[in-house]
């Protein structure tokens, strides 16, 4: 493979033994696996969980459902609060899908009720403590009022929750207790109002073995994990299956430093602080197959198309302008997303979403 | 025109306003204006400034000097390190445009010689204290020996600089400081090795009046400017041409806060900080022609699709699920390259680079 520019490469034996990992463990349990596809955006690696089982999907936007559906996906759920201004295109999916929408308030639902047409579920979200969409559990009024308000038309599922304060933990008893707190808090809301319990985040997903507690789990990130999930806990480096080849276009050994083709518009501007030092992914070499999984530097400063790699003064003194470099992303899903493509290790191109 | 999803809107009035602002500068001491077209990658807005008499331009990779060359534009600067593994398709380039790469050390030059087939120019990059690229001012030798390599085929145009630094400033006497600065790095560059200077970044370009110490100004955030350079000082609220509008889709009225779809594909995750806390874009009200420029709270977190906007409580009273509201972005070039297209405030549609 003749690569050029940056680059995101895909390692599909890594994807692969991700999703299994997960898969298995959903079927120790007869848990349902409905994975997010925000992480990959791609048809393709859709397929690659398909021939591992996986029939039904997560997606975070209406947009996005599309795009599944048109390559063969018929029951989703829009793991999104419900956005009115949707309702035409949400129906239309549903004639041909089985579609559930996430439904917070009367307000939503009373606008799904009159705006939708087709037959759709919706799950009620619950905040289990991220504070950032869904309902106080102990808010059993309203609770209440929108499972009694459930039609055959917008007809209620069941209780959809997503653990979003894992990604602040690193150690796994810690994560493996929100697991657990969080079940604790749904369960009782199944028990007194029916309905199937959907939960899922990468770290728990990752981390706990029995998934026993929900019905489905939505995780996604896991399919290509990220130097984030690396440090929560979620994965070993060797999991990650993601990485992108960058050229080497300017050295500084004054500094340590080297310039690599790798910017925001390809890894985006999330990072994570190490040291009290801005992260925005680790430096790896290449292979012919893939990349050597030794960390050897740090992206420490990314601007629009260029990134600063920080190496040691043995390693800068190897480099040579015109090289290739490997950095693994600190957040996969949103470097995914900022990719015309994608590239596996054997050198097939990978089609994803396109954006219109 | 009916937006049912994040939609990145732009007034071309206020994009033509900007423009015809530095142009006029430009004109007043006949510095060439090359603009950088990395903030509004678009053909049509491409145009929009031909409208105004420019007819040179800068990008910031080959892919996008390929659109723009395919788009009818004949002599750009590729405003990155020259980067070996593309010479075949800079070369491409050159045979139908004037073509100036970025020239920083003797490997590269040599690599250029050897790899371009075409007549080319060549800046040599200047470091004038951002430290991200380019040669210490003070490195004679080095700067010699470039200039001393020019060829016919790879041939020495000048010296370019990029004023990185004045993105941490935000008082017009500091910006007008650093560009006084940096001309005084440059113009003996220019006396000793002849050639031409080419500078600028938004913040000088915005505040100083009096181009003369250059021969071209490059800057391109200024067509869009945002809420990073309204900080900086580059531009008042008014001349922010482009605002994200978005559907609101959760309201929490217990914390201030409400849920839009709207996130960091959307905006990307670059932020300013204002006291203490994160801010990822403005909230503004939309009207039926564009929007309103009283700021009505801050977009305080940003995932994958979900925005949190911080709002009064009188505010957040006001809003329902399903109205559109108005982030203007921290950083209008990286949100930029997350559309797939752009919307002009008079409802037409914008063409622009898509990944492929």
């Amino acid at each position: 493979m003749r690569i050029t520019k940056p680059t995101f490469l895909v390692d599909k034996a890594k994807c692969l033994q991700n999703i299994k990992r997960v898969a298995d463990k959903t079927q120790n349990t007869s848990t349902l696996l409905r994975p997010h596809f925000k992480t990959h955006h791609s048809a393709e690696i859709g397929e690659w969980y398909r021939s591992l089982g996986v029939s039904k999907c997560t997606v975070s936007s209406v947009s996005m459902a599309e795009y599944f559906v048109e390559n063969g996906w018929k029951d989703l759920t829009i793991a999104f609060p419900y956005n009115p201004l949707e309702s035409k295109d949400i129906s239309g999916l549903a004639k041909t899908a089985s579609v559930n929408i996430l439904i917070e308030s009367e307000e939503s639902l009373e606008a799904a009720n009159e705006l939708i047409t087709e037959e759709i579920g919706f799950f009620v979200k619950i905040d289990v403590g991220t504070h950032r969409t869904g309902i106080e559990p102990a808010n059993r009024p309203l609770i209440e009022k929108l499972v009694n308000s459930s039609t055959s038309k917008v007809l209620f599922k069941g209780f959809l929750a997503h653990a979003g304060h894992t990604y602040g933990l690193n150690k796994p008893e810690d994560i493996s207790d929100v697991f657990h707190a969080c079940a604790q808090l749904l369960l009782p809301l199944k028990s007194e109002f029916g309905g199937i319990l959907s939960f899922g985040d990468t770290p728990t997903s990752s981390i706990v073995e029995d998934f026993s507690p929900f019905d489905e789990i939505r995780a996604g990130n896991f399919v290509f994990y990220d130097w984030m999930q690396k440090n929560i806990g979620s994965c070993d480096i060797d999991d990650i299956a993601v990485c992108l080849a960058c050229p080497v276009v300017a050295i500084h050994k004054e500094r340590n430093e080297a310039v690599i083709y790798g910017g925001g518009v390809h890894l985006s501007k999330d990072f994570v602080e190490e040291d009290g030092e801005k992260c925005f992914g680790k430096v790896v070499l290449l292979t012919d197959s893939g990349w050597h999984t030794e960390i050897i530097g740090s992206l420490t400063k990314l601007s629009q198309e260029h990134g600063i790699i920080q190496l040691s003064s043995e390693r800068v003194n190897q480099l040579n302008i015109g090289d290739l470099i490997g950095v693994i992303p600190v957040h996969s899903c949103l470097a995914a997303d900022l990719q015309g493509h994608y590239l596996t290790t054997a050198g097939q191109k990978v089609e994803k979403i396109v954006k219109k």
